[in-house]
């Protein structure tokens, strides 16, 4: 097929998906579990209104629930794709209704904090295998997701100690064949290297882009105008959704301070070789970091067009 | 035309263009000025015998010469496309085989620092117009460059004060016809819009790679196959040209270490707000930091579509 998903399943999955919010990541769950026949029926939830009739007319779901304990009822696979800070909520609220065998799992980009919350609220019946797809873009919304977000991207597994492993494989079944790759890790683990990899690349892109706007000196108009010269780049994860990125920083507090102190650390150090006049020093640090672009690319990781591949200034015409 | 740079010129704005140095920037000036005819014959220098070669090879210019002062000799606009850190030499080399009444140009990231080693070895006969064209690919060599790269970019002027007004319209008429939008600008605030909006981003993209390389807690091959988190968008920049780079750093030195602190500031104030789990502070600034990307787009200066329109794992078929 030329989304490069394959061809649907003869079978379903499961025979009934809830999903649990509706943005970015909760709608391209419904969308390739639709396309690729993950589930027989998919029924989702969502506590805005206007994401309920947006869902309706883009038809992302056989039944779309203003209640979310109503979506899981019936319901043999659960994801919940809310913010962190909401999972321990919605995990209260849907607890009793939640059928017994049933897999629980959720979207979390944090997981520590989001086991915490949840795993108190399930029954002893529920199998509960937190999972992260590490896949997105700067948008947000059910209109922002597209089913092959999750192709050749990596969804993480962080069942913690004791968790069925018959649950843990069918919940892998479920996200290989939506076009991930998947990987266990220990949850704690999962929070240090999403830190690095994630948390704080957004921390930073949102501080610099906050900078920028804040100067004296050089005016707004101007940062948008040169921002080709690199600050743009920035402005992208600076764009994503604000409610998601509170969360994000709220419940992995502990790994974030930890890796933004190693990035304080070697940037006061690099700071020094400015000051120093220091160009051995910058050069070779500069040379090191081209290797892991190198690598990245690679393992398709990322696109080996120059300049992500982007075409610019065309929208204007000239 | 298809590549939106408008037909060729009825006639060559120059007699002779002269390019030293045939990495992106010298490459792409070659490869603009040809196919929109904006000199009757373009001779170009390179001191590495590979990059001749491939001149050559590409059929980048007329004249492929290996002395920088043989290809001066009778031009009408030279532009040194080197690193900022070798313009005082190259300026040096040629001073005393510069044509009475031509101009000369520099591509330079930095305005100051370049002003100050080029002015002493122009002679009096000679127009000194310093220019940045704010355009790049994180490439580097002949081989990168392309005639589009300036197209819907701006160029940045930035004549001394007293310099021959006719000269800086005739260069500015020649970026103009290179597809670019020109600005004038006192160097002195050129080099501070820059530090913000092209070295310090260029900086901390630099930093952080630097700083998941050397993470002992999480390995290399980690933070690799988990960058699409958002790490990845930094490598780009930081796979740029490590000589440029570390010339730009020693040369625009006060300006970054400015920038640089104010970045910092905020940083150490965001830090605390995760610290102190201040989630009203955090929503603020990730609310805000929406808005600069909404600008850059509306200029032309970045591509409204998602993830910078990228398509990757596509590389790896599946």
């Amino acid at each position: 097929m030329p989304d490069g998903l394959g061809a649907p399943l003869p079978a379903p999955l499961f025979q009934r998906l809830a999903i649990i919010g509706l943005g970015l990541i909760g709608s391209s769950i419904a969308r390739v579990a639709r396309r690729k026949n993950l589930a027989g029926r998919i029924v989702v939830a969502d506590r805005s209104e206007d994401v309920r009739r947006r869902a309706v007319k883009l038809g992302l779901a056989d039944t779309v629930e203003t209640s979310a304990a109503s979506a899981v009822e019936d319901a043999d696979l659960v994801i919940l794709c809310v913010p962190v800070g909401a999972m321990g909520g919605v995990a209260e609220e849907i607890g009793p209704h939640l059928k017994s065998g049933a897999i629980l799992s959720d979207a979390g980009s944090v997981k520590g904090a989001v086991i915490t919350a949840i795993s108190k609220r399930v029954p002893a019946s529920v199998y509960f295998v937190p999972a992260h797809p590490v896949a997105g873009t700067e948008e947000s919304g059910p209109d922002a997701g597209f089913a092959t977000l999750f192709r050749n991207r990596w969804c993480i597994l962080t069942p913690p100690e004791g968790t069925d492993q018959k649950a843990v494989a069918r919940l892998a079944e479920f996200w290989t064949a939506a076009g991930a790759n998947v990987e266990i890790m220990n949850p704690a683990h999962h929070d240090l290297v999403l830190a690095i990899t994630s948390h704080v690349p957004h921390l930073i892109a949102y501080n610099i882009v906050g900078t920028a706007a804040d100067l004296e000196t050089v005016t707004q108009s101007e940062v948008i105008k040169f921002s080709a010269g690199g600050f743009r780049d920035f402005t992208r994860i600076a764009a994503s959704d604000p409610t998601m990125w509170r969360d994000v920083f709220l419940n992995n507090r502990e790994a974030v301070l930890e890796m933004l102190g190693r990035f304080t650390e070697d940037l006061t150090a690099l700071q020094r070789m400015i000051r120093n006049g220091d160009g051995k020093g910058l050069f070779d640090l500069f040379t090191r970091t081209r290797a892991i672009r190198r690598g990245i690319i690679a393992e398709g990781q990322e696109t080996a067009a120059p300049d992500f591949g982007r075409r610019t200034g065309e929208e204007n015409g000239s």
